[in-house]
């Protein structure tokens, strides 16, 4: 009632420049949600290992047949995928949560620059895409079906016809709304003659996908360096080491197109780098055989090397405006073509590639912000001495849990039946970034009690007291 | 540094029970990453109306044809979707904020009952879909295409098959681990002969499915309540009026099966509810013209009504199971086959039912936790004398904005060109919970410094000090 009295206490005070109000006092307005409609959040449970469907303890040793790289292997084996139709996998939950966090950091540096969020139908219309030419031109790749009245449809591997459509219907579109991004995160298909390597080259994947809209070809470009930009924060914020290089345009189309690379001997892109310039380019793009440098000539000798393609860009001039029309009015207030990019990230496959490139044999390395889980706490094995500790560790994981960063990010390795060694290798096979061992130290009084933690991206091993466990973790950043 | 001394100096103490350790201290594990690899978030810019691709201010008035319920002729006039293909939408942006938060919601019940949430590939194959006699089963509705090998596959509406081949496949499955209730958040996919009401009844769609694997009927039963307790507590959540009532199990099989509505006019599901009793069904279920209830027989009435399905459960035994031999080992070390049970939820159709049964013909009303924006501050119309107000007005938004809950939140309807009267109209038509004016009120010193909110729930107006303000709208619940 407090705060509705407050309120009330202010409706008294006089009404200046202000339209005819009502003034009941006893709404629900007085007394904002805490919890909407009066049903409180349900507690979120502390995720124990033992029921994670993420089974190292469900799954048997995976054959290894088709297995062709790390990523895939490791992937596989500690059950964050499981193999479906070729080229289709089932995301098991680990994964789903790591895929969600990238793509919240995807949404953090998209939004940062004016991108806006939409979704666009999987299936396109055949019209849309025979007006651009490319029903034709993507051949076999493109994955094609009738409905039921015999309408030709494709399941949309990139939105370029879609998104242009929907622009050139908004017949008020002013140049003051431009620059306009526009992107979504969604499932694409593209129906790959051997899909390969898990999820670096599979037939279904999610891709987000920007188009751009400017005033001009310079607004575009100025816009094409801001989302190049995005993506080199991005990859940043992964701890990824990354190379922009320039690209053909494919059946994209348009006059300028990057890559963003991952360097990786699995890799299915070659790079030419130069020594003495800032050159580097696909193989595609310099004439075979061809060793020094087109760009600072014969000053530079060009080194091949291998790469991961993470993200491309698109500078498309006005080649999907023009065959749709799709205008805005100019400050003259005539009619002109809109100039578009477009900019695709591999979401899943930059899950894969980072597993890749910064894992070992022996267990995975995640990109810290998207680890599944931040922190595991293991007790000891049961036995009749350690009922104590186990409970400790219990509390302890959700103390942890209910530090602000934390909250659904500390998993209980509860399989006590195991050995803390056992499970250890487990931990350190999924990669937790940080693994908080409640061994006997943990028995002692306050100031003398200590949790080991293992560090994995350190590769070190802390041994703290609670209170220093907690200022560790409390400053973990997640996302 | 300091947190580095700190933690030295913790390693320093004796070491008890614990591996080996590494003790580098100069490494990343001392210095937590409050920034990722150093790279800090990017700042969330605020969202401007006038950049909104939402556009109430870009749009030209809709056509109205095949426009035949509320939900479809509001989203439509305020920008939230577009029309693509019949039967299929873009989503864009505000309807895409309202999503995710609706994802999240349920995402925070499923997880609360123990739900892990994996995703299944859309192509299912024709053979799985054969096994359990769902392919020729389904009929028309089903989207059927062939890959470039000629392999069928269908588009996945359901995935009971999907899910259980999945299941079969973890031989060392033991009844210790379950249940286990996998869902996932997915666009599906449905040939409607007549796709209408906009997200109503669409060709595409995202939809919750969530399965269960039990270890008898009885354990089935009960997960099948608490999936049923989950629904109800999201509706209420929502603040939807909601009934459970008995269906039919159609083409998804099983043996028991409940359907939950919204009750509405334009809902093309029947529903007897009896006055006497907790009897309540789709007239499906119940013989053509029988008006006593068959629960508590001459003692009551059967009334009709109308609703929109927003949800389904079904008891499905071991249909699903016997065919992919789905099967956990028992305590005595037996395979048995695990009892399922499946359990969807209309994402899409659950925002357009809301929008539907909350709104007026006037103006979107959202269940207050999934509106795009909780907040629109409305700086007044641009003359020479309202700079003042307007860059308040800015100031207000950023610091409403970077309030705990309402981090993206806030939008300024920086149209200044426009009257406040007719700004205020778009928001009452797209539904902002608070509306917050900069009036002449705000140029007061601070202790009479005046602002007009209007609270859209409450149906009421309140004018508050900056204090007030900032107390009321601290405590409004997000998600």
């Amino acid at each position: 009632m407090d705060a509705a009295l407050h309120f009330c206490r202010h409706k008294l005070l006089p009404k200046i420049g202000a339209t005819a109000t009502s003034f009941r006092c006893l709404s629900s307005c007085a007394h904002p949600r805490r919890a909407a409609n009066g049903v409180a959040p349900p507690p979120t449970p502390l995720p124990l290992v033992s029921r994670l469907f993420q089974p190292s303890n469900l799954r048997e040793g995976q054959e290894s047949t088709e297995l062709t790289c790390r990523s895939q292997r490791l992937m596989l084996q500690t059950g964050l995928l499981h193999p479906s139709n070729p080229g289709c996998f089932y995301y098991l939950p680990a994964t789903v949560r790591s895929m969600e966090k990238l793509v919240r950091l995807i949404d953090q540096e998209m939004q940062a620059i004016g991108g806006q969020k939409l979704d666009m139908p999987a299936l396109c219309a055949a019209d849309l895409w025979r007006r651009s030419g490319r029903w034709d031109l993507m051949g076999k790749e493109l994955l094609r079906l009738k409905d039921r009245h015999g309408i030709d449809y494709c399941l949309g591997p990139t939105h370029e016809e879609a998104v242009t459509e929907l622009l050139a219907s908004q017949a008020n579109l002013s140049y003051r709304q431009l620059p306009l991004l526009l992107y979504q995160v969604t499932r694409k298909f593209r129906d790959e003659q051997k899909p390969k390597f898990g999820l670096l080259r599979g037939r279904e994947f999610y891709m987000k996908d920007m188009y751009s809209f400017d005033v001009s070809e310079e607004a575009a470009h100025h816009t094409y360096q801001s989302v190049c930009q995005a993506y080199g924060r991005l990859f940043d914020r992964l701890g990824l080491r990354w190379v922009q290089v320039r690209a053909d345009t494919g059946n994209i189309g348009g006059t300028l197109s990057h890559e963003f690379q991952l360097p990786a001997d699995v890799g299915e892109d070659r790079l030419l780098t130069c020594g003495a310039c800032s050159f580097s380019a696909n193989v595609e793009l310099v004439e075979e055989g061809r060793t020094d440098c087109p760009q600072c000539k014969s000053a530079g000798t060009l080194v091949e090397s291998k790469g991961i393609e993470v993200g491309h860009t698109f500078y498309l001039g006005t080649k999907y405006s023009r065959v749709f029309q799709a205008t805005f009015n100019t400050a003259q207030n005539k009619a002109a073509l809109a100039e578009m990019g477009c900019f695709g990230l591999g979401v899943t496959r930059i899950l894969a590639a980072s597993i890749e490139v910064l894992s070992g044999d022996e267990g995975i390395r995640w990109p810290g912000l998207v680890a599944p889980y931040q922190v595991c706490v293991l007790p000891p094995k049961r036995s009749g001495k350690t009922t104590e500790l186990i409970n400790l560790a219990e509390g302890l994981a959700h103390q942890l849990a209910s530090l602000p960063g934390l909250r659904g990010e500390v998993v209980l390795d509860d399989r006590t039946q195991m050995t803390i060694g056992k499970r250890l290798k487990d931990a350190s096979q999924l990669g937790y970034p940080y693994v908080v061992v409640v061994g006997q130290g943990a028995a002692a009084a306050a100031e003398q009690q200590q949790f080991e933690v293992i560090c994995q991206r350190a590769g070190e091993t802390l041994f703290l007291t609670r209170d220093a466990l907690t200022d560790l973790l409390s400053q973990v950043e997640t996302v």
